[in-house]
């Protein structure tokens, strides 16, 4: 497979184009930003950490009944995934009380919740990705109520799975943020990333974060961090 | 029934105890605040048109089933109501977008929404009213999801209702707010008001607003606006 021009450069990652229609290649970057791009940084070696971290998740999912954009990890930062169009909807699962859920709701931090908690965001920068529920979402047009049941249900799936993995390493799942996309033949599979960026990772014990919040809130060891989750989970 | 000492005054009613442990009286001012407070002010005679209004529409809803806490009119600005404990969740449903909706999703004032959108906000002025689902409300405990139930069944219906019989006047239901309670048997109903302060009313043909975006934005004609309004539903 040849990798052809880039079709867009995020945050976190660049997409570029290849010679299989249906495909494109991942290439993930260290630039780290927090609070909707206002505060910019560097972790050092993130890239490669989130890559093979994603990757192994993905595969962990497939093999348990998720569909995944994934396709091939390629080198130590790229990925051929699917080409998706990416539903303008954000999914946030918590498990335990944290960040804008804590503020938003006065609700301390590391509250074990009754149950987890859903959310849709609606994906749009210029609007500051803001919460939306279920009838806004079909009152406006966003996603169908298929699309809605669909994504929900694949959501919940991906807590109890990774989950229930990430306690072998002593890892809590305290929260996470998920992407859907649908295929050139319109079915919808689990796309983007999951990784340190995406999730809150702490340590069972100690509740030592282990995730992006030691750069959000200048905690400093954002690459230790990393380095530590890609050592439990894979071993290296 | 003996009026006994005031329990509580909120931004836009006072409201006092009574010789009877089941029901309190309610007390329409003419103070008028938004944006949470920080803007305030008075709408001569808003008092009395609330008090009037809001019984002339919940006996409509309680003569087509929907409980509510109403149980006589005293006065031109006093109801005597059921005493009830609030349900700590204010539900807003809109039929055409407008205001912070509008703003939140970048969609047109005035847009007609493909179905009525249904939303819950924590009752709590310290956090803002924050926007809150279904399963926040759950993973946190506010509500039981036999409660949420009964509520969303009975918002719609009042949506249902009171949109056409607002038909009949010329008026255009664009949203509004319901708070509802539990009564000291327990039961789910209707409470606090619906009136100029708590819908947005807008005239079917002109869209002339008829509610208390007049006073929001600064645009005038708030006193004419809620005298129309009960002029046109009242005919006084």
């Amino acid at each position: 497979m040849k990798k052809l021009e880039q079709l867009y450069e995020g945050k976190a990652k660049k997409v570029y184009a290849t010679d299989d229609p249906n495909c494109v290649i991942v290439d993930y970057k260290d630039d780290a930003t927090a609070f909707n791009g206002e505060k910019k940084g560097t972790i050092v070696g993130k890239g490669v950490i989130n890559n093979r971290l994603t990757n192994h998740f993905m595969k962990m999912l497939e093999e348990n009944g998720v569909p995944t954009h994934l396709v091939e990890e390629i080198s130590d930062r790229e990925t051929v995934v699917k080409k998706v169009e990416i539903i303008k909807l954000e999914v946030i699962i918590r498990n335990i009380a944290a960040g804008s859920f804590s503020k938003r709701f006065g609700v301390e931090e590391g509250t074990v919740l009754k149950q987890p908690s859903f959310e849709f965001s609606l994906k749009n920068d210029d609007l500051g990705d803001p919460l939306i529920n279920d009838y806004h979402v079909l009152s406006i047009g966003v996603a169908t109520q298929e699309e809605i049941d669909t994504i929900k249900a694949m959501a919940f799936k991906v807590n109890d799975l990774l989950k229930d993995y990430l306690k072998k390493f002593d890892i809590e799942l305290v929260d996470f943020k998920l992407e859907f996309g649908k295929t050139n033949d319109g079915q919808i599979v689990l796309a983007d990333e999951i990784s340190p960026d995406t999730c809150r990772f702490w340590d069972v014990n100690t509740h030592e974060k282990l995730d992006k919040d030691r750069f959000r809130r200048d905690m400093g060891g954002e690459e230790h961090a990393y380095q530590e989750m890609l050592r439990r989970v894979i071993g290296q």
